[in-house]
């Protein structure tokens, strides 16, 4: 894997600017997988991000059930992916095997990092108080791993009906803001 | 203004990409603008939309008394706007006269909404069970606004230390994914 260990402290700046994530699960048949753009940050560090899952879905069941999930990052090129796994559910389809993902083990939770995304985030449910009225589950990051050569990664933005905007240019204004 | 009345139901495709948000609250002394970048929506229709803000902000103080807000988008050229507003607290200064934004009376709510901005969307308080911990407000959408000639936004998206990604080029995967 050429993704190398990540500072936590800068974990915010994976998920602020709204990409599109692969969440991945573990499971006692298997890992499973779901496409997910209903993510904020929370808290800066530790990092703390909110995540809203369907409650019909299989990842909703497993993510209850194991408690920790990881936070993929897909670039451009894995849209057809991103889609697959978005339009069918894990019950009767093997994700990984289907969608030629691969599912890489993780150091510190029970899920496995997506290999082909240039960025993973492993993650443990911390607080379910929203998840009856939203679907909505707070998650810690507590290891982080980024691809060092993706320094302009081409992450995926749904805008709804299919359609996704592509990451632009990058412009520094200099300004302090974090 | 050119934006035209925009469907509820679409709301949804606004907030999904990530965009940084410029959130317009009303005040007794004047209404204020702050730069907001931790944002999801929370369900599609009503739509519902959760904001985190710093506990210690005006804004904070100003949306928990008036229990409405506005959230605009900006597009890249506002991106000096956007900057002075995060590196600058209302408290002193009047945000909408310095940084020469229009005030715009909304239809639904107190606070106004932002001339420059190409989409604007009037907002109610209707959660604030996750305030005291997070400092998340759960906004529900009851009016939007959003200028038709612009179809390809180009949005800003904060990725940490005061660099920001420019909204790319736009795909259709024809998926059937809302």
């Amino acid at each position: 894997m050429a993704k190398k260990s990540f500072p936590l402290g800068k974990v915010y700046g994976l998920f602020e600017p709204g990409p599109v994530i692969l969440l991945s699960t573990t499971g006692k048949k298997r890992p499973n997988v779901m496409a997910l753009s209903w993510q904020t940050m929370l808290d800066f560090e530790p990092p703390l991000i909110g995540c809203v899952l369907g409650g019909g879905s299989l990842s909703f069941k497993l993510l209850q059930a194991a408690k920790d999930c990881v936070l993929n990052i897909p670039t451009a090129e894995l849209v057809g992916q991103v889609v697959q796994c978005g339009n069918s559910s894990g019950v009767r389809t093997d994700k990984f095997r289907k969608f030629k993902l691969t599912a890489v083990p993780a150091e510190k939770v029970s899920a496995p990092l997506i290999g082909e995304c240039y960025a993973s985030v492993e993650c443990r449910v911390v607080d379910t108080g929203m998840v009856d009225a939203y679907g909505f589950f707070v998650l810690q990051a507590v290891k982080a791993w980024v691809d060092p050569q993706v320094t302009a990664p081409k992450t995926l933005h749904h805008i709804g009906d299919g359609r996704f905007m592509i990451a632009g240019e990058i412009i520094r204004t200099g300004s302090k803001m974090r």
